[in-house]
């Protein structure tokens, strides 16, 4: 059978790592492709550097090894669109601009098959692509783009296609994660723990799209889309962070057996998809709050097969890469992947605050009797029912307790704020911190 | 394009469950299938009790819904095999008989696809069967046969297509694990802790098979093809149970911060593959010592992605009716399913217990002066070192200790005990028991 040839455009720590896997295993990759799989070119601005690092050789790189300037670069990406030697084009430039975005476009357009680790541009700008993919009977693979290595985009288009994905929840940003569980297990504070997290590389210099949970998102958009055939507008997806979680919150959490993970959350309620990012607490014995440092971890819940959980590397380059060979050898062995999960359907996305979880929330007080019955019956005024009260900490001048909630909605909690706000005017010495609980 | 015709072979509980999601999910799947997918025939000896179980309708029985003698339902699996509009024949009557064998066997001859749940058959006699499937050029499904809802098929066969497993353990059998879960977690004894499991429906009337590691080995035998191209012998897999494993055992192990669970380990080492099922010792920071219940978890270690986790439920109708079904439509969207993980390679099967592990052995001896010595001479002796020694009792009568070791062979562990036995024959009250590590 015709050789399998493929480009890699950007050879940075995921695209020299996947040179690096198919230079090193590609006999074995093409006896399971059932056909010989070569890597023809690769286009980098600074080829110098990855060659060296993972033994890639110059030759394989567009203008020879050296330099190249963003025009020649292009250039070279030109070529490679059109080269009828390049079957699949590996892209691993990352970001969101239009000029990639073309690229993309362009080389689907000229029948070549896409594999990307690029979340961002799918969650911003996937509608044209995926459709693009499709229109011109190429794959689109995407497996690296959410948690890495964990092969759970394979899972939910082809392991669930005989079931039907109700609910998803995962942990899908390594750097939030490694931050919380070292404010967990050992005591650090937020910003320390970011130090830690940039100094052991997890963490970029601007972290910004990792704490926000704007990366978290981007993946969320993924899997949405996948396992409810939901094209959400990534704007409209609710996305938080993890900036404003203290060590009390966390030593909070512990008491009630939780821990505070930034949780990817989406369910399908009645026509609607329920999503959100955001810090939950997540109960001990739901196996995401065991899920420790820069690993990821998604829970799928379906409707025949019930509970599972996928955990791996949800970053770094050689794990991304194995990601995007399985892709190119899937491809290379079936022809087009089509995703076949779950049709687009005509669905709301609606924020999952929208929708009932049980809750902690933590309130600021005034230390005086009767408060504890004052907030009660807020709260039970609202049609709230109450799981658990307790006093985390009283002194004669500020009492700190928290309530846990049975299943209620975010309105009706900013309801009973509201009403405890207008009654005692000074009793609340800060705004009150609700999180929801996650089973 | 052409309806995709199925039959059921055996309407038990996963083969009813294939039909009801079948027929609960039609449009979808033929969406996802992008052809129509229909369920033409079941052919079952007593159709009253699954059809009224999950509403199948009685025309879809072969003898439109009376109970059925062997010679008639032989003769309408005959009539299938030659049925121009039976695309794919799932196979859910279970045994590794000599009938059914030359069923599948036929059925593939005749261009049908076979998805199956059978791991005793595969694990026995499956070399003739996936010889067959290959020389047809159709497939043969068995997600469902490993691990139930889990799609670890999936995940080694494709999702790994782009890397190097090099080592697996899993807790593949719900039963033994739901019986260390009871006597860890409550306290049970074994005996206990079996007739649980056999009230909670997941222990059969004589679960021999479940309780003794063969069934275990079953999946083991299946994964280890699929991940190293290797197919064993069935009978020369090592395989241990977990009935000599006592609550004494079980609180031993808790001390040392692990838990005991019946682990299906293989791993490849220099040409070989070290593979085995017997309880472990898992550290706590692993996650298999947090599996409990009926639940399955495999852990694969991949060169280039490191360590990754697939949990989910083990077995159940429709949990493993959900797998049957996704290997059905994955065939009907592309043809032909391929073994892509790893062409079968020259490989020998080594009894793990020949390669190295850290134990953990307990001596039961008389209580005296010097026994720590001596025993831990004998065993330095062999070269084997150390981590910690501690003892559980001792009441001058008699003392039981257990020494942790550094990885080392279950020989070198022999040897030292023939050491002890020679120097001092009366020291030692019982057999010293080894039980390797999983950290």
């Amino acid at each position: 059978m015709k050789t399998f040839g493929i480009a890699i455009l950007g050879c940075g720590t995921v695209g020299s790592g996947v040179a690096k896997i198919l230079l090193d295993m590609g006999s074995v990759l093409s006896e399971r492709s059932a056909r010989p799989i070569e890597l023809r070119k690769i286009v980098d601005l600074s080829p110098k550097k990855s060659s060296e690092k993972n033994n890639i050789p110059l030759d394989l790189f567009c203008g020879g090894g050296k330099d190249l300037t963003p025009d020649e670069a292009s250039g070279y990406i030109s070529e490679i669109i059109s080269d009828k030697d390049v079957d699949l084009v590996v892209e691993t430039i990352g970001g969101t601009g239009d000029y990639l975005f073309s690229v993309i476009l362009d080389a689907m357009k000229a029948k070549k098959h896409v594999v990307t680790a690029n979340k961002a541009m799918l969650a911003e700008r996937g509608s044209a692509i995926y459709q693009t993919a499709q229109e011109n009977g190429v794959t689109l693979g995407y497996e690296a783009s959410v948690c890495g290595a964990v092969p759970i985009i394979k899972a939910i288009r082809e392991g669930f296609t005989g079931d039907e994905v109700q609910e998803i929840s995962g942990i899908m940003n390594g750097t939030s994660n490694y931050i919380l569980s070292k404010m967990e297990l050992e005591g650090t504070d937020f910003k320390s723990a970011l130090k830690m997290a940039q100094k052991a590389g997890y963490a970029e210099a601007d972290p910004t799209l990792d704490i926000s949970g704007g990366d978290a998102g981007h993946k969320l958009a993924i899997l949405i889309r996948l396992a409810f055939g939901k094209e959400i507008e990534y704007k409209n997806l609710r996305k938080e962070g993890i900036q404003d979680i203290e060590r009390e919150d966390i030593e909070l959490a512990n008491e009630m057996d939780c821990s505070i993970k930034l949780i990817c959350y989406a369910r399908k309620v009645e026509g609607r998809i329920a999503a959100s990012v955001k810090p939950m607490m997540v109960k001990r014995n739901n196996l995401l709050s065991k899920v420790h440092g820069a690993t990821n971890c998604v829970e799928v819940i379906n409707k025949y097969s019930g509970r599972h959980y996928f955990m791996g590397a949800g970053a770094g380059g050689p794990e991304t890469a194995s990601s995007i060979v399985a892709d190119i050898v899937f491809t290379a062995r079936y022809g087009t992947v089509v995703d076949n999960s779950t049709p687009l359907r005509q669905l709301e996305l609606v924020d999952a605050d929208q929708f009932e979880f049980p809750y902690n929330i933590t309130f600021s007080t005034a230390d005086r009797p009767g408060v504890t019955g004052l907030v009660t019956t807020a709260i039970g005024a609202q049609k709230i029912n109450i799981d658990t009260v307790s006093h985390n900490r009283h002194n004669r001048k500020e009492a700190v307790f928290s309530v846990a909630t049975m299943p209620c909605t975010m309105q009706q909690i900013k309801d009973a704020v509201a009403t405890i706000r207008k009654d005692s005017p000074e009793l609340l010495t800060e705004e009150p911190k609700a999180i929801p609980i996650l089973q």
